[in-house]
């Protein structure tokens, strides 16, 4: 931390302790603007705003963790990108009745989280708010910037991970239970799969996105913007662990309660017909995370789901509904 | 516009709704990332955060101003760093109760901001929320980024524009008074000073920051950032056609008046001793900007002012106060 140049008062103070508390996972804070180191690729941006109440509850998540989580899902958007960290950016509004301590847990989570994707805190701003509020902005930088937009007929669409993990959590708590210590993992912390965005770009993908919004709301995403129809089969769908014991109260199948259960932040990726599940061993070596082939691209438009050979209607979550 | 490619659902519904109403102003939205076009320069980032009751309310003004002015206040950051605009990306939090009519105007606000400081908005997120939220995040290029810290002894202190005219409305107001269209102007309708910031940047700017806490904070930071002292003769201040009126009800003389308001986004330099009137009257040519010697650096620290030959103390506003 250098010399953050700020003249004195009690907002100024703030960033102060902010700064001791990121350590090495703050840099170039305290001017108007941060500069972006120069690099070779394309750089990249995405914003994720995260909202109390809304995205989290304070007595689900230790501040800390809500700081990890709302920027793991920011840098998720990296990763579907196939792009590296550079830079993460925060606008945090901090109710009166936080104390300082808050903002650093807060900010420490965010920091961790940056730091373990490969990137640090290069700026932001904080306000007094009525509650909890924290916009990420990241940046990267792509050698090969993979859009939802490129799933051509006959490719393979694969998913990283298993899915149902932070549903799992979720649901635990919305009954009034305590999740599993492996479903909260899924929800608190979720892991951005940059390094997978990178060797699937570099591995020719022709589509990706993250699963934010839980499977069959992204698979319509990634039809809908590459004009295709994606012919998906829950059969082969990766399972959370987590989720066999929360699915019996949920009442639903488990391969259907993993496609609708959201923040899995794992990547769903439409790859060349030439990646085989040989390719995918390679991956996952390379890499230490699962790569399942789910279904494939055809003609048309749409996502449409299977399971057990019976075709069922999968929804995503939207803040708006 | 292009085919946004996004599933169904009522976010998305919102999403192609704002795309619809910015138009021109708003390219290559719907994926996970934006990517940033090319070109020479540094790449240069700031993020703002705008909170409903905090920085805004909605009897003062339209949602298409308090997006122009949450626009402008973060622009208004690159214009202090030397940079031309490149991209604009919004967080918003969207209270149940606002309508899509809301959400539009308020983006159109945003889009009109951006478009008329030379960019395009790029991506953004959308939330549910209690109060609206408005987070900014702007990006620009500079061929010379100029940060806060460069001020030398010896370097004249200018202003551009003149100050106090965005605290006349707020003082109106909080009096329960309509203000004048001068002062509604100013606080409503920022410019944000970016072809100043290039020019001043281009004639040799050793230090630049913009006014948004008020002169008194500013020169702090500016003080802070560069080691050095500030002094400033508040008599030499450029002061806003709107304060006369106002100042009579606040009991303070004009200068200090305009050197306490925040959120007039002028711009404050530190410019070599070779910067001369006859190059600030040039400047105002090309520009069609005011630009007014009100000082100079020394050694020491800390921002000194002056009023009629009596030395007096100026605060800057910060939100934790």
């Amino acid at each position: 931390m250098s010399n953050l140049g700020l003249g004195p008062g009690r907002e100024f103070d703030r960033l102060r302790g902010i700064l001791a508390r990121l350590g090495n996972a703050a840099r170039d804070i305290g001017d108007d603007c941060a500069v972006i180191p120069d690099g070779p690729g394309r750089l990249v941006v995405s914003v994720d705003l995260a909202v109390e109440e809304i995205h989290f509850r304070r007595d689900w998540l230790t501040l800390e963790e809500i700081g990890w989580r709302a920027a793991s899902a920011a840098l998720s958007d990296l990763a579907a990108e196939g792009a590296e960290v550079v830079a993460v950016l925060t606008g945090v509004a901090v109710p009166s009745a936080a104390t300082d301590e808050d903002l650093y847990a807060l900010m420490a989570g965010i920091g961790a989280a940056a730091v373990a994707a490969g990137g640090v805190v290069s700026g932001g701003d904080l306000s007094a708010g009525e509650r909890w509020v924290v916009n990420l902005t990241v940046i990267g930088r792509a050698r090969r910037p993979v859009t939802r937009g490129g799933a051509m007929v006959g490719d393979g669409i694969w998913v990283t991970g298993a899915l149902g993990g932070a549903r799992a959590a979720l649901e635990d708590w919305r009954a009034g239970r305590v999740p599993s210590p492996l479903a909260r993992a899924a929800f608190a912390h979720p892991i951005p799969r940059i390094a997978a965005g990178v060797a699937l770009a570099d591995a020719g993908a022709h589509a990706m996105l993250d699963l934010s919004d839980g499977l069959g709301g992204d698979a319509e995403h990634l039809a809908a913007a590459s004009g295709v129809r994606l012919e998906i089969d829950l059969d082969l769908l990766p399972i959370h662990p987590a989720v066999p014991d929360v699915v019996k109260a949920a009442a639903l199948p488990p391969a259907m309660f993993a496609a609708i259960g959201g923040e899995d932040y794992e990547l769903l990726v439409a790859l060349p017909p030439r990646f085989r599940d040989e390719d995918a061993a390679s991956f996952t070596r390379a890499v230490g995370l699962g790569l399942t082939r789910i279904g494939e691209v055809r003609q048309g438009s749409g996502a449409c789901f299977t399971l057990a050979g019976t075709p069922i209607v999968i929804r995503g979550y939207n803040h708006f509904e």
